[in-house]
């Protein structure tokens, strides 16, 4: 049988308790949601699905070729300047995903006899990145400029450094000015994924390369997504004019997809406007992530301080880690739940998101279902 | 200067007229469409959008996370299923992107120590899949059962051959049934393409794995887009239910990508249950197609007979390809123009896609345009 070994897999997965299963979710759910990135509240504002249902109505369900050929619209456009001057850079791409944007801006930019210098927690997309890449990956440890600069002294020619401005997993934030500082002393150029830092840090969610004074640097580029703060469905590179340039004219991710639905682009313009106006809702954020952190640390739980908006709970085990987020569910809280092999160190934690919208009374009853469930 | 490289590249673009720039288009736009992919027409269909606005509505602008965190709704499951079994398949799994579908089935399906047999015309992204996959691949020529054969004989252990069903730039079809055959020999598995087979080959536009007896075969999974026929965004697998399960397990574009927004789903959901209704569509797709080279081969044009939905019609060179392109757009027609480096084949084309809404003036008047002003 062709595809045989596939059982194998299927079977040690289910030995080792790690089978992965989908749970489809109704339009109104009945838990308080920890688990989306969703951390302004966003997807489900009106405002929002309204950009996204008038954008649908007047360009249609899909773009319909590559952003080349038929797939830019004038609404790409418009997103792509707004997000472009929100950010601080000079010019934005808009691609179909968080993930598209990785790929496109990693391998666009570590061409045949380029160093990539990659931090050991990058996002999968960063890392598949790497692989794509026709440069050279090196992997340093995690958060660390003086491993970077070591790796980049090995190097004659183009060079890259990328990293994470928030890893995903446990929230903690990358060493920006430190990563900027090790990158100018070699020439080298930086790229950052703000995938969970935009809409959270810096001034009025921003972002964390303009917190850390690095927005439109002619030597740092930034991806982002719509999917998390912006509460749609898409990703964008932003950067210097002449590096969105040869993105649209080298890479593959952006080339050969069809461009973003006009409805996931409405939507995070809508998304990208209410922000501008309503700019405390990146410090609510903030707040809330804190506040989790607090109670959850006074209740003796192991948690990571949060730089952005996600705080990570250390579980004890793969097993407990599940059956104590199985339990948080039951009681009617979602939390997500991250063990190998999605953790590149092995420890398993449950994964908590703030979200802007939540209120005092919510966290109060989340930090006790969670705490009550250890 | 970081990117300073970047400068000397586009300097060579320039001088050798291969820069690509993106051109925005209104919400109305004036021109006769030949270069989209919306093969049905159904983009732009008062049923696709309003299915697109209603789940913006209804679910969110936004999925919020992975799917396998809050990321499926039970849009998605209705989704997979109505797609699985239109298709013929038994379990569907949808992505963010076509593009993503791709990296998802060959990564997920060709591991360690196996063997990927490619064809020489495959898609950017079949290929970038190959490239990520820690299986080795042999690319083989175009279309060539016995070169697959031949590959397959050399290898010991787990084996797939990946292959687009038609194939986007010429539109020319594989021979799937020879494909089958061959990997049967060896007990390999066969992962295709039907990007631009879907809605426009086979019963009522159930695709080309569909026309060729292959559905539901245990040996074969098949990946989707709904950016084209269903003129929506995303993409999906399909196949057994145990290489579904396995993906949701093992594909990094699935695990860490935030799921389809919901008006995309919601799009491709509408498309599909009105290609189920007026079936006829698909037929008229291909009418059109074979009405667009008849009479532009009657006009002394070389075009290459549709398998499908795409014609390519033959350009003497790159420039006059870009200078023939941009004449018939003057004119009022939108066509797409393929050349180096985005064609494998050094071959520089106008490439035009028939629409199942396009009437017989319109052929007639585009038939004109594009032989007017060769
Ligand atoms: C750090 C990071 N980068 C990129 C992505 C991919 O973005 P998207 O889901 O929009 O494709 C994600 C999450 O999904 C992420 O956490
Ligand atoms: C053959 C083929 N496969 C896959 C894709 C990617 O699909 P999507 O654009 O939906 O990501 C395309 C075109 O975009 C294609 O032509």
């Amino acid at each position: 049988m062709a595809f045989g070994w596939i059982d194998e897999q299927a079977e040690a997965r289910r030995r080792a308790g790690l089978v992965r299963t989908l749970r489809p979710r109704p339009a109104q759910s009945p838990l308080l949601d920890l688990a989306s990135n969703d951390y302004l509240g966003l997807a489900r504002h009106p405002e929002v699905t309204a950009g996204a249902a008038e954008a649908a109505r007047r360009w249609g369900g899909g773009a319909t070729g590559s952003r080349l050929v038929t797939g830019t619209t004038e609404l790409h456009g418009e997103l792509e300047r707004e997000l472009a001057d929100f950010c601080g850079f000079e010019s934005a791409l808009v691609l179909s995903s968080g993930y598209a944007a990785n790929l496109a801006a990693v391998t666009a930019l570590a061409p045949y006899g380029s160093l990539v210098v990659s931090d050991a927690g990058n996002h999968a997309s960063l890392i598949d990145g790497c692989r794509l890449a026709r440069g050279t990956t090196q992997v340093v440890p995690h958060v660390d400029p003086d491993a970077v600069r070591k790796a980049l002294g090995t190097h004659d020619g183009p060079a890259v450094t990328v990293s994470d401005t928030v890893f995903s997993v446990d929230g903690d934030a990358a060493p920006l000015a430190g990563l900027a500082l090790a990158c100018r002393e070699y020439g080298a150029g930086l790229i950052v994924d703000d995938a969970h830092g935009l809409g959270v840090l810096g001034d009025g969610g921003r972002g964390a390369p303009h917190a850390a004074g690095l927005a439109g640097a002619p030597d740092v580029v930034v991806t982002v997504t719509l999917s998390k703060s912006l509460g749609s469905q898409g990703g964008a590179v932003l950067g210097p004019a002449a590096v969105i340039d040869h993105l649209i004219n080298a890479a593959r991710t952006f080339i050969f997809d069809t461009g973003l639905a006009p409805a996931a682009a409405g939507a995070a313009l809508a998304a990208l406007r209410l922000l501008r106006r309503e700019p405390g809702r990146a410090a609510r954020a903030r707040e809330v992530a804190t506040a989790l952190h607090t109670r959850l640390t006074a209740e003796g739980l192991s948690a990571v301080r949060p730089d952005a908006a996600v705080v990570s709970v250390r579980a004890p085990s793969p097993e407990r880690a599940v059956r104590w987020a199985a339990d948080c569910r039951e009681a009617g809280l979602a939390v997500g739940c991250f063990r190998p092999p999605s953790v590149p160190d092995g420890v398993s934690r449950l994964r908590l998101t703030a979200r802007a919208d939540l209120t005092e009374e919510q966290i109060e009853h989340a930090v006790d279902v969670i705490s009550r469930n250890r």
